[in-house]
């Protein structure tokens, strides 16, 4: 028990914890904090019924995916009760802290008596609660939101309850739940709609990278309305019966799923002088205390440490909330534990037959937080090539110009995007470089990587760009004014034309050097094939050859085709 | 070309590269000095016929997993020809080197006649090549290495070429190439045998991380042979018909495959005077130049910096090899690149349902060189195990002691082992710490991973070690003096007894509180349960109840009965 010597004020076995909420964190807190103190005594409030289970994963018993409801069940009160001698008492609500007096007001939801409990170490974990707009109509029945596992046995039983040929429903927010929600409300034969007021799904992610994902959208049959707001529910004897969009389109339906973002529950943690940070959430210490020493936050209502920015960030996903209310509860027992790291913002969505992952920042998030940054893209097989079942990752990687610093990272394929993910997070984790990533040594052997592993391909071109050999072109860029070279073949020209109402000529690389007499070596040229590698070895042609500007397009036409499906959608200016 | 100025006194455009080998790094590097010098001279000998080509594929077009043959042909000599304009000369040997003249002797293999070319800059990739040990009837027909595409082609055509009801073969050497060998046969139809000197499979892992890979092995038919040295092959007419061993076993086949190791190429290097290391291989700085600046080396014949020990180490490998031959290419005509990066030994192998991958040290070779280390092993799903899917990795970490830092790790299973070890070797490249790992920010959604991932749970074992909260016990360690609690459930322990001549007390850990009197305080006392996350949990519970020593059993009952696998089998000291 040596750990325990910093709190010298306390007296051994006299401790009492207690816990607010079990979900995101608090569970976890308590369970750590019984591992480390047999002594203390350990109080667990629960507003709900069911004191931990796995959110993550109600939207895939919703869809039928994850049969057995039980499985959600991670830790049951009984087994907290029974193995790690947790007072447990659900139903029970926190209403106020004294910080004075070190108390807290506790509601007994079933008969709504009050009572106080002393504490000697507090551990809130509130979670969030889902945004539910003020519209007309929201309060009908057949709207929901997921948040636990009653939400997730209505919107189940209101799913099942639905007869075949009415199966429509309309899903609010194209984030990770709204996608997940969508996917899983397809498997059980609905028609979606899938509303979203940015123009692209899955915000945090660049658009160049979201389009894939909204491709395997609608090739699954959503019916996608972007840059549009729900409006209005419409109902029926009090149940939905559709819903109004900003743009006046009105949508049948009998399920309604908001899935447009939570918000912190901080007003327990506000209402007795605990400090919240710039994003709204609680404001904590690498130590997950408040600005109450004695008084520990984590989970969805917290603001952690960020990395990427260095300043703070509101993550509300379960696997930073189970790290952070593990140190909490060691901390709020021993005195002392291991720092909290920060968080990097990764996730990741499976949708369909695609992932889509990321990690840190994305280029938008970038220049908003005014970062002079840089993107590489590549798109490359997830294992060997010559090996059965290689299909296409593409990965983006954004970096600090000049520096090389690695910002953040996002992937979308069919497979392997978590691995690359997590390797680029764990970049993050150590403020690492561009140049640290092309150097890595990762696993290869045919059935799982590459020599080159994509990675490597995203830190080559990045390391080419700050190294003055092979300045890049955004994706989307609009490409009048410069003189524009396909270098791919003539059929493949042929088949998967380049995107653009610039005039485009066609020279084939292995034709390029002989050829150079039909360009203009003074005009600023912009090389493509297709997907970015023959297009670099034009560019360095190009550049030794007296060409003056050369610069090569985001992941060739692939990559535009799917960012700029016609030459009429080309942008006039703007970067994605 | 601002990066050219330092080689200032070479005039532009009158320099010569020549290249000595296209596979292992050579190719690579003609390519990157062409991307990087359009105006440079690039000549690159090949003593084979194919210039370039995926030797890792070998295997699976062997075994017809890869049916077509041209996909191993990464970069054909047209291709490096026309597209980067390198002068391929095939069959040509170099011969000897003059440093001081600068120029390189060449044998044209089709007539023997030699010729002298002149360099400025050497790129020396002259691979390594298969030991072939000096053995009676070694040279029969029927016993293959598989360095090339010439061998491969022999060994296909002679599985091909054997009859159904003949089909026996010999694998000599349980490691890489010798495992995926023995998969593809098996595929064939082939009963194989497979002989190793070591008493385990893959001797690059610790023994009780190999024991997954030999069951696995054993369920598929292969007959292992370990601890044995291929003493004699028996031959009918020169060709081989079988194979004696050194414990005198005699075994019947027509085809013996050598996977006993590879020995580095330096002849050409040795003989003209540059230096080779401690491993043998050629010694290289971080601009992967020879003890002659104008002299680089690459592949398999190199010792690479070595990330674990700060030495150095020989991969023969493709990840680092491409990597060192694009960094030789451009430091060779620009004279400056990014630095080579410490290689951490990465590797994977797929044998049959099951995959073994690693990274850094193993705990044998972290002794051998001297750490005083201690690892921490985990069985956990390597997603979520409530979502459909998911089944056991096994991974192990390796670390130094007392100060945390990561030295390697281990991971088996049937799916994951690349992700968690491609995320360890990243953290390797840093320098970082199991406290590193315990914070990382990985991808979590249910058909990825966990809100822990079996990294962080690994990670955590070993900071409850470093902090004093929960020691380890070796799975393999004698259990006998010491009082033994298996904390699993009376239906579990029925089911799979812990493997122990010890006498074991079964306390169920939802019981242990009440039933402390049962157990002696003051004996050392080892907890188990399944895996070591119940035993984890007893080990605090006993250790803050006045017990004086409490180790917890490395990976459990599960782990045991892999390593351990009968009482009568326990080890009678001495740690894997």
């Amino acid at each position: 028990m040596f750990l325990t010597d910093r709190w010298d004020e306390m007296t051994e076995g006299m401790m009492r914890v207690v816990i607010v909420g079990g979900v995101a964190g608090g569970a976890s807190a308590a369970a750590r904090a019984r591992r480390c103190s047999e002594a203390a005594e350990i109080i667990l409030l629960e507003r709900d019924g069911d004191v931990s289970f796995a959110n993550c994963g109600m939207p895939y018993h919703i869809g039928g995916e994850i049969v057995e409801r039980s499985k959600l069940v991670v830790a049951s009160a009984q087994l907290l009760r029974r193995r790690f001698r947790i007072d447990v008492r659900e139903q029970s609500e926190a209403v106020s802290i004294d910080r004075a007096a070190r108390t807290i007001r506790v509601r007994r939801l079933a008969d709504g008596s009050e009572y106080e409990l002393s504490w000697d170490r507090l551990i809130l974990s509130p979670g969030a609660a889902p945004v539910i707009p003020p519209l007309p109509g929201i309060t009908a029945t057949g709207v929901y939101s997921l948040r636990n596992l009653v939400d997730m046995d209505r919107i189940r039983a209101a799913v099942e309850a639905t007869a075949d040929g009415l199966r429509t429903a309309v899903v609010a927010g194209a984030g990770f739940i709204g996608l997940e929600m969508a996917e899983q409300l397809v498997r059980k034969g609905f028609v979606v709609h899938l509303v979203e007021l940015q123009s692209q799904v899955l915000p945090p992610l660049d658009m160049d990278m979201s389009v894939a994902i909204r491709d395997e959208l609608i090739q699954q049959g959503v019916r996608l309305h972007l840059g549009r707001a729900l409006k209005s529910v419409t109902e029926q004897s009090g149940c939905v019966s559709g819903v109004s969009l900003s743009d006046g389109t009105q949508l049948s339906a009998s399920l309604v799923i908001l899935g447009i973002g939570v918000r912190p529950n901080v007003g327990l943690a506000t209402a007795c002088g605990l400090e919240t940070g710039p994003t709204g959430g609680i404001r904590i210490n690498e130590f997950l205390q408040t600005s109450d020493p004695h008084i520990y936050a984590v989970g969805d209502a917290v603001e952690y440490p960020y990395g990427p920015t260095g300043g703070a960030a509101r993550v509300a996903l379960a696997g930073p909330a189970n790290r952070a209310g593990r140190l909490a509860g060691e901390h709020a027992v021993c005195g002392v534990s291991a720092a909290f790291r920060p968080v990097q913002g990764t996730a990741i969505v499976r949708v369909f037959g695609q992932t889509a992952a990321l990690t840190g920042l994305s280029v938008r998030a970038a220049r908003r937080a005014g970062f002079n940054c840089r993107s590489a893209t590549v798109i490359a097989g997830q294992h060997a090539g010559y090996f059965p079942g290689a299909v296409m990752l593409t990965l983006k990687l954004v970096y600090e110009y000049p520096s090389g610093r690695l910002l953040g990272a996002q992937a979308t394929g069919a497979d392997g995007a978590d691995k690359r993910i997590d390797v680029l997070a764990t970049v993050l984790a150590f403020g690492g470089t561009v140049r640290d990533v092309a150097g890595l040594d990762l696993c290869y052997a045919p059935p799982f990587g590459s020599a080159r592993d994509p990675v490597h391909q995203a830190a080559f071109v990045a390391c080419n760009e700050l190294d003055g050999r092979g300045a890049m072109l955004d994706v989307d860029a609009d490409l009048s004014g410069f003189q524009v070279v396909d270098v791919r073949t003539a059929a493949e020209v042929a088949k998967a034309p380049l995107t653009t109402r610039a005039q485009v000529t066609a020279i084939p690389l292995d034709e390029l050097r002989e050829r150079l007499g039909e360009l203009d070596s003074s005009r600023p040229t912009v090389v493509s094939c297709g997907v970015g590698v023959r297009a670099h070895a034009a560019q360095r042609i190009l550049l030794q050859s007296g060409f003056r500007e050369v610069l090569n397009l985001t992941g060739g036409a692939t990559l535009r085709r799917r960012v700029v499906p016609t030459a009429d959608s080309e942008s006039t200016g703007g970067q994605s």
